[in-house]
């Protein structure tokens, strides 16, 4: 489809770089915006604006944060001496979403993944190691998700703690999704969840 | 899902304003924005407001432009006899990706719809009118979408445009899409493209 303007063609190229946003769904953004009023536009873009200048990122967990440390590091009704590691700050809202949690996070900010130029330098593992003695923390939880660069960093992650004979690692259950049918499971799940099998009545 | 910061929540709160985007896509979108690169953030925000302060409407048939009169209205080529009446910018499109049109647009901005605050003269319906004489126009096309709105608004311009006894006035043809089994056709548009069957071999 031809766009008939360099400033709409490129307004929509810059669109349709959001995750999972194609071309077609970029120009009614586009022409949404376009057609919004003068305050509503300069909401928006103030908005995306501020987030981009003014957000911090939580200096224990370095999930994002409004305050320097956030409100889950600063609770005092929170387990302190939990840490659940996860990629992203997406992991953080659904893990608190559960209620099931009442430990603190790391956010890793990724993955290893050489494939997209994401080594452990760009990862916040350096301040994980650093945060166990400093915060005595006893149980580390891997929660960072089971493709191989997930299991890669799980394996890092693991041998840099090792240093901590009395820190305890585990890492959240795989298994048969509650309400699946376990015939329709992937077989490696399956597996995984037979070989894995817990005691009955132990939830 | 919780929102553990203000300026992310304001962020998300804004993108879901956009056609179709929910919240939890608006996040995915305000954490890629937040991760991106200063000079990525840059060029997205730099290429929204500029399009939205320095891109025109065409002075004759009110599509985007970036020239006073837009390439479809300048061009010896087209047909400047006939013009095809659209709701919004995407529909030049869809039709020019057509390559079945050689006429001009005039883009009404809209359709009349009291329930949305649209009134008559929030769309272009006058200066439509007074293309006809300006130009000398022959043929008004409407195509307009198939709406209680886009009824009223048909009817509407065309009592307005009843003043030009010499003028030609069309609407687009409602059927059965090619490819169509007519079992699965609504009623309507079956009724419809039998009362207006049209001589076999015809097209």
């Amino acid at each position: 489809m031809e766009i008939p303007s360099k400033l709409l063609e490129t307004a929509v190229d810059e669109l349709a770089t959001l995750p999972g946003v194609g071309k077609r769904s970029a120009l009614r953004y586009a022409l949404h915006l376009l057609a919004s009023t003068d305050s509503d536009f300069a909401a928006f873009v103030g908005a995306l604006t501020r987030l981009k200048s003014e957000s911090h990122y939580c200096s224990r967990c370095h999930s994002i944060s409004d305050t320097p440390v956030c409100h889950i590091c600063s609770s005092p009704k929170r387990n302190q001496k939990i840490i659940c590691v996860v990629e992203n700050i997406q992991e953080v809202m659904a893990i608190e979403n559960t209620a099931q949690y009442n430990g603190l996070y790391h956010v890793l900010g990724g993955v290893i993944s050489p494939l997209d130029g994401i080594g452990i330098n760009d990862l916040t593992i350096r301040q994980l190691v650093e945060r166990i003695p400093a915060e005595g923390t006893e149980e580390v939880i891997l929660a960072l998700p089971t493709t191989m660069e997930g299991d890669t960093t799980n394996i890092y992650i693991d041998r840099q703690l090792r240093q901590f004979p009395n820190l305890k690692i585990t890492t959240i259950a795989r298994g048969i999704a509650i309400g699946d049918n376990l015939e329709y499971a992937d077989e490696i799940t399956l597996g995984r969840s037979i070989v894995n099998r817990i005691p009955f009545n132990k939830d």
